[in-house]
């Protein structure tokens, strides 16, 4: 996927039902590492683990389990993770601070350290150039497809790839919500550089979709530069906006494949909120439509109840003024100054509704800031999937 | 229900479906009157009108609607909430601003006008004092039960009773969520005594209640005092107390049954976070974990996922210690320190999850402040009514 890097995913017996649970990305050449984490107070032992290690800057592999999430595990969990990190690093003689630990599934239990231990030198094995799919599928836990996305430009003359690896399906949020997603690029960028890039890719990407509005204990982004390309990111210069783009690019194409893929969703909804005072204030509103399940489930239920939609924008805590709201299901108009515009506009609507992806456009009319959220419809298989996980 | 009112529940064609939907609550006699509303700004049409009128302190007499919000209906709107006010001020010889309106149901389609005026007559020949059971019926929308309750208490040697009216299944939530409440009482209190005890009461009641986290713009609760008891409530008396203490019960008792019919629920979630920083901090995280649909949903699938509630807890930006954290589920300590208790506790939890009521104690163990939340699960056929709702 991206030079520089090899990659590997095996099943290690973590997970309850059969399939690859545990993955491994690594590269032979010192890398800029940067990452971004859950803000939840409750943070998983991997988590408080990365953040030290990367603040180090020295990570040469990252290796990530499915199926437990070393999550509320308290100082075994810390000393578990670590375990984890120092049989790769004794494998592939590293020093244990070179590897950082992902883990993402069930919240509370115990880590199987000793079938991850066995697994190890498997993992180490099965390391390869092309091995970045078996990364993809060994992070998923109630994914239904896996998420991968690379692309390429020229930088300076030099063709430079960015490549995305994500999983994440329920517990989404903004704010880091239960996601794991790894960057790579063969560019040459100073970790400081490739930090704020990362930040800045996270703000309009991962922090821009929810499922569910819950906020996960393990959320974890993190860019990897192998440098291999040879291609140099200089500040400020026209390859850095081109950097920019590209990172952007590839993480929202990710978060947007994270939200369709939502936990039994069937549709993929983009929210835009414009002309609102603040951008906060418009994130806001556009957040509040996006989490009111009376909205996710007209959405499924294919009604443009246009109702629900003022309705959660009156409650999102923001100064609008009835009279001038207008409401869009892709281009028609359904909402003119806070009143309905009639049933041959409502006919068209319900067309764009049965739509698998459909545009809403709230339009406040009282400034000039907007704020684009993505978004899944509340179904039936969202409770199945969220009632019965565990038994 | 209470001594000193009248009240009638008809059909007049409002609904779709068959059945009561407009109904009228009436005193012979001068009313002390007290209202709390939506604190949306998308506000329905009679909730404008009746803060108006409110403020003037002249009701006598409350006509409800149910199948039609008269929300997002602009100028018209406000012209049609006058318009029923009118008719029964009319047809009653009362002054148009003796009259209150309330309406539930679709949001913005005007209301049937014509009608409402020609149902207007019966609804008032239909007056009578045992008709509270009528008006229960008359405005109820997605509700599966009427929700009634009443009591009375020596107050100075002289019987006086507390009695209200609610309705409200979906779009429930904290401050004002689509429901309506009127609670009578035949003491003799004065307007501003009577508002202060309503506020107060709403605060422990109605505002403690969510089941979908969204806010509805017709939420409405009115307390009418007719005096006829003649016990009269003095500032600050023993009297003063045991009626706000009445007040209190009405209006917990309707909440909670409000919880119970929450749209597709099968359990009442008691929701008691303790020990936090701040007042405010302790209903933020209860009112972070009632919202949670991965709480929810768990909940429904009986799975004492106390992962989950740790994870909401953990999002919900207050102060926390996650070592300090304890979690019971009824008397059954799951979670102490922030780690899982073990097997044996898990099997008497997951006992106590197949109740039809739950508390769940949240232990923050940082200060002496609480909160209290009533929720209900997010099942199957909460999806089904919201997404087959006006289709």
């Amino acid at each position: 996927m991206v030079k520089g890097f090899k990659y590997a995913g095996i099943s290690a017996g973590i997970k309850k039902k059969e399939g690859k649970d545990l993955a491994l990305i690594y590269s032979d050449e010192p890398l800029s590492v940067a990452g971004v984490f859950t803000t939840s107070k409750v943070k998983a032992a991997p988590v408080i683990l990365d953040m030290e290690r990367i603040a180090q800057g020295k990570a040469r592999a990252v290796i990530i389990n499915s199926g437990n999430a070393n999550a509320c595990t308290g100082p075994q969990g810390l000393e578990d993770a670590k375990g984890i990190a120092h049989a790769v690093a004794k494998e592939m003689n590293l020093k244990d601070e070179e590897v950082l630990v992902c883990s993402t599934g069930v919240i509370g239990q115990r880590l199987p350290l000793d079938k991850i231990e066995a697994a190890v030198p498997d993992l180490v094995s099965s390391l390869n150039e092309g091995g970045d799919d078996d990364v993809a599928r060994a992070i998923m836990t109630t994914d239904s497809f896996k998420k991968a996305f690379s692309l390429s430009k020229e930088i300076n003359g030099t063709l430079v790839t960015v490549g995305g690896i994500a999983k994440g399906a329920g517990m989404i949020s903004p704010n880091m919500a239960t996601m794991l997603s790894f960057v790579m690029t063969d560019a040459v960028i100073k970790p400081e550089m490739l930090s704020h890039a990362l930040k800045v890719a996270t703000e309009v990407s991962f922090n821009c979709i929810t499922v569910d509005g819950d906020m996960s204990t393990n959320d974890t982004v993190i860019a990897l530069a192998s440098g291999v390309s040879g291609a140099e990111i200089n500040e400020g210069s026209a390859g850095h906006l081109t950097f920019l783009s590209m990172m952007k690019e590839v993480m929202i194409t990710l978060a947007k494949m994270i939200v369709s893929d939502g936990e039994g969703a069937t549709k993929l909804i983009e929210i835009n909120v414009r002309g609102a005072e603040t951008p906060a204030e418009a994130k806001k509103a556009a957040l509040k439509i996006a989490n009111s399940p009376l909205v996710k489930t007209a959405f499924y239920g294919e009604d443009a109840n246009w109702g629900r939609i003022a309705g959660a924008v009156g409650g999102a805590d923001i100064r609008m003024d009835e009279s001038r709201l207008d409401i869009f299901f892709d281009d028609v108009q359904l909402v003119k100054g806070g009143l309905f515009t009639g049933d041959e506009a409502e006919k068209s609507a319900t067309a764009v509704m049965k739509k698998k992806e459909v545009v809403l456009t709230v339009e406040i009319n009282l400034g000039t800031h907007e704020s684009t959220i993505w978004t899944c419809d509340l179904t039936h298989d969202y409770i199945r999937i969220n009632a019965e996980y565990r038994s």
